[in-house]
This record gives C-alpha cells, structure tokens and sequence, in this order.
C-alpha cells in the first residue's frame, strides 16, 4: 500500500500513540480534581502546553486545546467576532480559506457581519495589492492561511504582517494546519500574528485535537462556555491523553523537520519532472520556494480527478482529488478556480500529499502506475 | 488508592482503551476522503454510530459525535437558539443545570435571548409546576439535566415530557451526561426529548468525545462549521479512534448496568446508614428511587469540603467538592444553594461518586477513616 494522501490525514507515529496509551490508561484524574490525582493530570497538562509552546516559540500562556482545526478555526473568527463587534463587523478572508474559515466567515455574514474575499493571483497567492484596499475602518479581522490545503501555496504571511504593522485594531488569524513541519515556524507566526490554528493529526498526532495559539492579551469570546477550563476560554474536561500525544508528536515532527524537508523536496522534484514529461498534464502546484515540499496538485486534461484516484486506488495507492472534504460532493477544488482556471481543468485535479516516510521506490511504483493510467486513458482525451 | 470521584471522571476500560489503540494504528483514513481507506474508516464510523443508536433505542441519524459533554450543551442551546430566534428568544433552564448548559443560557442572555431558571424544591428536583409556570408563547426551548451532577437527584424527565406533549414549538433538551448506566435509558430519553448530551468519559469511555442526540427533522444550526462532516452538522475530522472506544464503552455499560446499579445501591444505602449516625453530618443527597445509586453529597458541620477532601487524600481516598469544575474556584455548589440550604451548610459538602468497580471493603476502609477525621475535627466543629 502506497499512502500519499498526508495532507488529508496522518498516521500517527507509533511513540504517540504510546504516550495516548500511558496517559489515557495512568493519568486519569480530572485536572480540576482538588486531590492528587487532579494535581497529577494538571501537571502533564500544562507540561505538554508548555512542550507545544517552546517549539511554536511562543509563551505556555498563549496555547489553547480545542477539539481540531475546525474548532480553532470558528473559534478565531467567531469568538473575534463577538467579542468585537461594536468596533466594527468587517471581515476579511482570503478567496482559497479552508471550509472551517470559509463556512464560519459565511455564517458570520448570515448573522450581522460583512465578509470580504482577498483574491489570489494565478498561482494561488493572496494579492498583497488587493488585501490592502480591502482593509476599512471597521475592519475588526483577516484571516490568511499559512499553507493552502489543496495546492500547498504558501501565503505571503510575513509581507501580510508588514501590511498589518500599522494596524492594530485588526486582529491577523492564521490557519496554520498544513505548515506544521513543512515550513519554518517563523514563517506563519510572526509577532504579529494574534491567533493561529493547528489540528495533531496532520502533524501524526491525534485525530480531535486541535490547538489555537492565542496572543497574550488577546480577548476572544469562548465558543464553548462551561466549567471554566482553559482560562475560563475553552470549557470542557481536558483531553489529557490527546494532549501529552500532541506534544509528542509536534516535538517528533520538528525533529525530524529538516532532514524530512530536503527529502520531500528530492521526491516533489521527481515527481514534478515526471509528470512534466506527459503532454496532457497540468501540473497546478508550485515548485519553488513559495509551495510546500509535500503536496503536488496536477490533471490530465479532460479525465476528472475522482476517476484517477479510483485508478490509483486499484494499485493500492491513495490519493486524492485536492481535499477529503470536497471529494464527496464531487465539487472542484475552490482553490483553483480562485486561481482563475477554468472548472473543466479545474475538475481533473488531484492532489498528491508525500509524508518523510514515503520513499523513491514507492515514487517509482507510482509513477510506473501512472505511465499505464495516462495511456489507459488516452482515448477519453 | 480508592477512587470515589466517577462522577468528575471515571477511568477508561481497558477494552475501550484497546478499541482506541486498534482503530487509531489501523484505520487512519479520513472518512471523507474516496479511496478504500476512506470507505474502511467511514464503515466503522457509521458500525459505531449505529451501535450507539441500538443502545440509546434510537436512529442512527439521530446521533452526532462531538467532544464532550460541554460541546453537546453548547450546540443544543446555541445551536438551537439561533435556528429559532425569528420565532422566539425565551429560554428555560433548570436552576441546577451544569456550567456547560447555564453559561451557555447565560452568553444567550447576553446576546438578545431571555433566559429563566425553573426553580428547584428543597430536595433539588425541578418544580413541575413552576416551570409550567415560566412557559410562554415565546419561548423555544427548556433544558433539564437528567441527573444532577453534585447531588444525584433524578429530575422528572417523563414528567416535563408530559408537561411539554401539547407545545411542539417548545425544543426539550435533556442534559443526559450524568445518566448512563445509572438509570434506564427510556426514563430520560423520552418520545418527547428532541436533543440530548452525553460525554464518554463518565462511563469508562474516553476522553474528549460527547455525543449529541437529536431527533430526526429537529433543525439546529452548526456550532462548528467547516468541510461538512455529520450531515454538515458538525464539522472536523471525524475522531474515529473515540467514536470506536465510545461505542465500545457504552456497549460495556449497558451489559454491566442491571447488575451495576444493585451493586451500586447497596454500597450507597450502606454508606448512607453510616454516615447517618454521626450527630454532625448533614447528608444532602437522597436515597430513595429519585436519586442515582452512585451519588452521596454530605458535610461534616462546620468543616468546609476541601479540609474533607484533603484529609482524604491522606489516605489515599479520593473524593470531591461536588463537582470538579467549581472546585478550584472554591464557590459552594450552586445546586445545595438552589435547594435553600445556607452558604454555611454548602460550603461543607463533599461529593462520593462510586463506580461498580469500587466494592464493600472500600466502603469499609472509607468508613474507617472517616470515623478518625470526624474525631480529628472535633475541635473546630
Ligand atoms: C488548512 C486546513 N484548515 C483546517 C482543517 C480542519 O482540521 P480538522 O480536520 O482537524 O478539523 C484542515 C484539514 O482538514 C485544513 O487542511
Ligand atoms: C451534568 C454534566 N453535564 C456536562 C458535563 C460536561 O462534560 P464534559 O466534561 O465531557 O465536557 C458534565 C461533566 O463535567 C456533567 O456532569
């Protein structure tokens, strides 16, 4: 089995699995318990907090444990909404957001708020030019992701930073689900980013734990109101053993981030080569600087991504068409036609998403793969 | 160790445990995605939800997976407040809800929703006719929990369901955490219930998964919004490993709960008649059929609860200040103060939560020590 479908979901690493297994199994206590099994828990907690906030290089206090990326993400733009909303309801997000940014903005939108949509040049980048005119008095938000989910573009977030400088008023939301370990962290969390949100199992944590990075003095309305927990931010018994397996696999993955990136970037480029050799491929993502090294986003004209991934998928390799979100509903990936390209090329692409585990034989069995695929398909074309 | 506090939380069976580790290792998926491992991890999620249905005597598409207890409360109410409000903003809760369902109502209040609180008598059970009462042409929605979480009181869901047959307009949610396989499921799942909330790691379970059980064609609106997981009720990743442990979890509950619950009574009405005899004890709990047979709320007068709980915990017995989340804050529980009972008398109170794990020779040790610090408190009582 082939497993290229890592910006999807990730497995996790054996060694957090154990840690979920000894906390899960151990360290049972609630950590608002007053006795010793309470304190216990509460210790491991904010161990791990703090563990996640040294390789964020960001402050203990400023960590925040949610259910995943998606609750990060409607808790930036929701509870920043409420909590400001006699400053101003503007809001702007950038045209190639995640669902969870994208659907938690339009929500907003039904509810009192306007939302704005920054476009992206054709290659999938945020435009500077245009975000800035966007930006109005009552602008209380912008929310650009890190690394885009069905392309890997990396956004301009230090330049949309410099944008931001003289702006205070405006909280910047980052989404920074797909950088983890791809990118430098410098990169997505600038000093002045106010939130950003993370999910374990992109990064082989967890599945249902998320995290978002908070600004010390940031003031956030609680999406989840309760017990009191998380600072009185975020109620709820603390997932303890997700948690200590979260830390554990961002200290895992950072590790392992430098020696994983120039390997990505040896497979991406093989990948890229090859492809480029077909006539019938356009290939979508970028290769530079600017795209992650994990993800390849291409087509062959006229033949539509799904029945490439089941083409695949008889070969025991797994792919996707862009995200696992969009796939049941069969609609094209949002990023592209963002980006300007029409909805029948736009229709054909699928997504590759490498993971350091992968490895050149099975690029080689792939791409071997597809070779028989192209000319299986070369009279639908 | 004896460990009377389940009601905070109770540890996870190991079987549930290993449900966790096999699902996580093996169907890393994503349910969304179209390829085979994709189909693999959609099967068991939907084998799960149809499990937990079966147990509930439900439909499985009545059943949303969530991340605890406080989420299913934040989205009953949130959810269905801003479905309704062009029909109503009234709101009624019980006046001794859990903070995940009272801070939701409260936040309501502060965003254009009236919120009433049905009083309770002084034995803590919701007044039937002070609710019916409260019910006006406006009002959306009353919430009751099942079983009160710091005294075990059983409130009168089949009663309320009576009381709402004749106003379909009016949603009833049930908080129903405290309630598995302590009480048989048609007592708080009644015909009339349109949603109600359960958290897995109050029965053995795990961790940072709840349950929200909404009847079919009920309408709510997402809390969390994104790539359109549950019925595009609930976004995010799906949490398989939790769901699979959960389903597991319930599934043991369910078997062990006739026997559980005799158990259960003995240890409880045992503890009850000891406790009886001490000239300074106040019990506040019940024990006849309104009660649940795990719960013992008392006080030694003028001791306050957390001198109790740490001259416990010297001992190795683990016990609470009736409920985890406010024990940190040191406010005596909101729901002796509901009941009448003075300041002074409240802030003695010590919740024992026992599980069919614990046995009669714990019992007996407990006894043994309480007998000793009722002695060593002699002094400033
Ligand atoms: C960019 C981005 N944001 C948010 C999410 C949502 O994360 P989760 O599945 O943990 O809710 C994802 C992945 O699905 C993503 O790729
Ligand atoms: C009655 C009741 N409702 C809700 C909750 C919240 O559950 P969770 O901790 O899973 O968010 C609890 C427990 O803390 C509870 O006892």
């Amino acid at each position: 089995m082939i497993y290229f479908d890592n910006a999807a979901t990730t497995q996790p690493y054996p060694d957090v699995l154990e840690t979920y297994q000894e906390a899960a199994a151990k360290i049972y206590g609630n950590p608002s318990s007053l006795h010793y099994l309470g304190h216990q828990a509460k210790r491991v907690l904010e161990a791990s907090r703090r563990q996640i906030a040294d390789l964020l290089n960001v402050k203990a206090e400023e960590i925040f444990f949610t259910s995943g990326g998606t609750e990060s993400d409607n808790w930036a733009l929701k509870g920043l909404a409420f909590e400001k909303e006699q400053y101003g309801k503007h809001i702007i997000i950038s045209a190639v957001e995640h669902p969870a940014v994208k659907e938690s903005a339009k929500w907003l939108g039904e509810h009192g708020f306007t939302i704005s949509y920054a476009p992206v040049n054709s290659k999938g980048f945020v435009d500077l030019k245009a975000l800035a005119d966007l930006i109005r008095p009552d602008t209380i938000m912008v929310s650009v992701m890190a690394v885009n989910n069905e392309m890997g573009a990396v956004q301009p977030i230090q330049e949309i930073s410099g944008l931001l400088a003289d702006k205070p008023t405006v909280t910047f939301h980052v989404d920074a689900v797909q950088a983890v370990g791809k990118i430098p962290v410098g990169d997505y969390l600038t000093d002045r980013v106010d939130l950003a949100s993370f999910s374990s199992h992109k990064f082989h944590g967890v599945r249902g734990l998320g995290i978002l990075y908070k600004k010390l003095g940031k003031r956030l309305t609680p999406l989840l109101n309760g017990g009191g927990q998380e600072s009185d931010l975020r109620s709820t018994t603390e997932n303890l053993p997700a948690i200590a397996a979260t830390a554990k696999a961002l200290r895992l993955v950072a590790d392992r981030q430098a020696a994983a990136v120039s390997g990505l970037i040896q497979m991406r480029d093989l990948l890229y080569e090859a492809l480029s050799d077909y006539d019938d491929v356009l290939i979508f993502s970028g290769r530079d600087e600017q795209s992650v090294p994990n993800i390849v986003t291409f087509g062959i004209k006229g033949v539509r991504g799904e029945v490439l991934v089941h083409a695949f998928e008889k070969h025991d390799i797994f792919i996707s068409t862009t995200s696992a979100c969009s796939s049941k509903t069969g609609k094209p990936a949002g990023t592209l036609l963002a980006m300007g390209i029409p909805v029948k090329s736009a229709q054909t692409a699928v997504r590759i998403s490498l993971d350091d585990d992968n490895n050149m034989s099975e690029l080689e069995q792939f791409l071997t793969v597809f070779r028989q695929i192209y000319a299986d398909t070369a009279k639908v074309r």
